[in-house]
């Protein structure tokens, strides 16, 4: 199983609609995957180690998949209209990072 | 559902010792911590989008817990034996987020 993990930094000023994110771009996410969405998460970000720092990331979402061409495949012919809806709810230029998921 | 994000950087010439980590660390947090650890994952990095490029993180845990008071109550009276135990597996010092689980 692997894991793609979208990271959105907490970056000031810039927004994160959580709202948006839930319940529209997710939602068409796994519609366009379809049944090759594995599972996921969402995760908003409340703070660091330290009482009262804020979290280096604002928003991580992340996708399984069987494999790294499961995601590829599923992925690559809505990867433009999927990148196309981020303005709708963030400024912030997410990193990507796929994983081998290991427990 | 809170989850508490520990985030190792790939850096450059610094080990991580996966083996280790799941075999020996994770089996020793999760004996400290007991139930009230309500879940959690371990992914290792294999790239970022693009295709060649390394990952952000060569690892990164993810572990539940029903509330941050739920986690900060389990955890400080092991913290300084587990945070003991990382050089056993690592010389990264990772990045800790707390996160409210949306989805």
């Amino acid at each position: 199983m692997i894991k793609v993990s979208v990271l959105y930094p907490n970056e000031e000023g810039k927004k994160f609609d959580m709202d948006y994110f839930l319940n529209s771009h997710i939602p068409m996410v796994q519609e366009k995957l379809g049944a090759t969405l594995k599972g996921g998460a969402v995760d908003q970000g409340l703070g660091g180690a330290e009482p009262g720092s804020s979290a280096t990331y604002v928003a991580m979402a992340h996708l399984l998949f069987d494999s790294v061409e499961a995601f590829q495949s599923a992925f690559g012919p809505h990867a433009e209209a999927i990148m196309a809806d981020v303005p709708n709810y963030t400024g912030i230029q997410p990193t990507f990072q796929i994983s081998e998921v290991k427990m």
